[in-house]
């Protein structure tokens, strides 16, 4: 008997959680629409190279229909989701200033997280963010032009200024980030600025971390070791700090120091992706949709929500992390199990499978706790590391690029990508408005 | 007896000129100001490239500030030219919304060509160029996005209008570029579109000519070779044809014929950077700066003119083409002549020294004319192209990386960087007032 017309999965976002799920579908009995706002998959754990000049946005990033190019049943649609409707089962989808309604059969919500600014509005209005492709150019962008003022500046209190970066967050993406960009500033912005006359460059790169340990999840010894290394790299981390307020040119902390920068990072935060609101339904904290066990929403048997979005909870009560092997697993197990549903089968229950977790502070510094049983250190935790996101990494093209530039930049401390992308430039940059030089008259008379 | 005060050099540009002139300084006992708007060298040959996705902005652009990293007595400031004033020997550079004046003894001004649109203003409204790095990305997104939209448009008419493009000009830019676009859609595009539901894209790319040949100043059989190859591509190459106008949705041709397209791309002309009209000296044809044959200007002897922006007659009383050779041959030269003058020593003269022409057309498709007597075409003149082009192109990294990209790109006929930037999309793209959809009420009822 032939089926009338086959189930229509909808997934929303090209993240891990819903790449890894529209997998499961490829050369099953479905038609899977897959709809991100980007034409690409970010592999977000880089984006932090990309800002601090070690790679090209092009070697993080891969084109969604280059993924799924053979495969006849995955579509893919570049828009925003403005709209759910649970009854009718639709997305409406904004595409270049008009609309498509798209229905579904199936629906996997698996728009990742955004940055959180827990209601601090001019910290969001002065800080950079690091959450996706473009937010990194963005910060690469900023602090080479910073640099290119900095060069040129006479007072020393504003070339200080211009050249101070504040990161706040002792989270992976805060200490990496630190770290990069204090090797940016020793292996390569150093040497590159020492010849403009009349000036040295001091660059100070400051770790703001609200809490008494960088690294919360990880054991004492990790902590203190990630702290060891990131210190002796030079970076001033200042733990039990909070961020009390941001303006154009400072930031005050907890203790009401004012540290005069023009550049605030902030990754201190995350939560659930505002797609998460269009469902209708009360959500957990970090405004995360609560799901059952199956990754299916309670009273919503055709929507299931995965990754970063999803509220569940662990066998001690606690909410699962918002980390990419858990969108992962949670992807694939949602599209098993509405396949399961599609072959009367029961659906299956989450279960994390963890091989660990790892950051990276610098040239061969990193923290690992494999299997949550070895903790390594240094150069070892960093080898692991390289090889690990190395593999991860899609496409082959991307992978072996990446592996030129990191052996590149490891043997020469290089920095290849040092553009300031004039379309790209952050118009923050250009509101400065003291003087890096003297007024022109003044000069020239 | 110790000099009071070392010459003071200024270079206006770090494209190849200007590149070429500041290296001959190194070591020498002058100071070197090195100024561009851009903090990177983009190696212009294969801004095409980018343009077309086979290449990240990253691997044709390279730091300045890099290349002169340990050179002592170079300095660069990135700003823009806004006055020159020969009485007082200053210019005057925007920097930032600010402004410097900076002094010099000798001025070399190497700011390259701009598009020349001839004075047609819709053209220019409406076109892309490809220049410069941003150009080459807006390009590149633009493309993508269209082909987003025209895999979801349900009007044929429409559909075929946004994956047909047009190139003007049948230089090495419009005829590489038309080949690049043309394989892109041949093997990329075409494959990764094709199982959208229901629609089948038939990409046109149309380049159109002016005169009766392609490549004007190759010999005949080369000329031929071009349109034989670029034809047997899938590129529609129309000879003897001239581009009479342009709107948003479509072209018209020479001979009143209308081709619907939402992508212009025009090829067909250059002419001098305006930094030229600073100098206050009639200029020639195409803007450029009339130069003696030591590059020194007419009159005023501390300023040098050299590459695109010279104005300079051969031994046949033709002016030297706009062409990168030849940009560094003047580049070096009027270094050298500077040099020689501090010496005690005569100026010499330009000769161009000319290893001959080239120009790709595609996978295993361009034409050569080694030393102006070797005819290559197909494959040995595309490996020789490839060859030069790797060994020209500028920073270790960056070769390697563009030698792989190249390799996979060849054996796989995958083209990786696909990526529509967000904070790079043009906005043209956004502004096309036809819907692809019916109107979401009609569709939903």
């Amino acid at each position: 008997m032939e089926r009338q017309r086959r189930p229509r999965i909808v997934i929303i976002g090209a993240g891990f959680g819903g790449l890894h799920a529209a997998r499961q579908f490829v050369k099953e009995d479905v038609d899977v629409l897959l709809i991100d706002r980007n034409n690409f998959h970010t592999f977000t754990p880089l984006l932090y190279q990309v800002a601090t000049c070690a790679l090209d946005s092009g070697e993080i990033a891969y084109p969604v229909r280059g993924i799924f190019r053979d495969k006849a049943n995955i579509s893919f649609l570049m828009g925003e989701v403005t709209t759910i409707d649970t009854n009718a089962q639709t997305v409406r989808v904004r595409v270049n200033g008009t609309a498509r309604i798209e229905t579904y059969d199936k629906l996997i919500v698996a728009a990742g997280s955004v940055t959180n600014f827990f209601g601090m509005d001019t910290v969001q209005q002065y800080s950079f963010e690091l959450k996706d492709l473009r937010d990194s150019v963005t910060l690469r962008n900023h602090i080479l032009k910073l640099f290119e003022k900095a060069a040129w500046a006479e007072d020393p209190t504003y070339r200080q200024a211009l050249s101070t970066i504040v990161v706040v967050g002792g989270g992976p993406t805060g200490i990496e980030t630190a770290g990069a960009i204090r090797e940016l500033y020793a292996h390569v912005l150093h040497k590159e600025y020492a010849n403009t006359p009349g000036m040295q460059l001091e660059p100070r790169v400051i770790l703001v971390e609200m809490t008494d340990a960088l690294l919360r999840p990880y054991p004492p010894k990790l902590q203190a070791a990630a702290l060891r290394q990131l210190e002796s790299l030079g970076v001033d981390v200042r733990l039990n700090t909070a961020l009390k307020d941001a303006a154009k040119d400072h930031v005050i902390l907890g203790d009401d120091s004012i540290i005069p920068t023009y550049t605030l990072i902030w990754s201190a935060g995350v939560k659930a992706a505002p797609v998460g609101e269009l469902l209708n339904v009360p959500l957990q904290r970090g405004a995360r949709v609560p799901v059952k066990p199956t990754m299916a929403v309670e009273n919503l048997d055709n929507v299931y929500v995965v990754g970063d979005m999803a509220y569940l909870e662990d066998e001690n009560g606690m909410p699962y992390p918002m980390i990419i092997p858990i969108a992962q697993q949670q992807g694939i197990l949602a599209a098993k199990n509405i396949l399961r549903g599609y072959a009367g089968q029961e659906p299956e229950h989450f279960t994390y499978s963890s091989r660990g977790i790892m950051a990276t502070i610098g040239r061969s510094r990193a923290v690992a706790w494999i299997y949550h049983r070895i903790q390594l250190t240094g150069y070892l935790a960093w080898a692991a590391w390289l090889v690990l996101h190395l593999v991860e990494l899609m496409g082959f093209r991307n992978r072996l690029n990446v592996l030129i530039n990191w052996t590149w930049n490891y043997i020469t401390y290089d920095r290849s990508v040092r553009l300031i992308e004039e379309n790209t430039i952050d118009d923050r940059a250009d509101t400065i408005e003291k003087p890096e030089v003297l007024p022109v008259e003044a000069e020239v008379a």
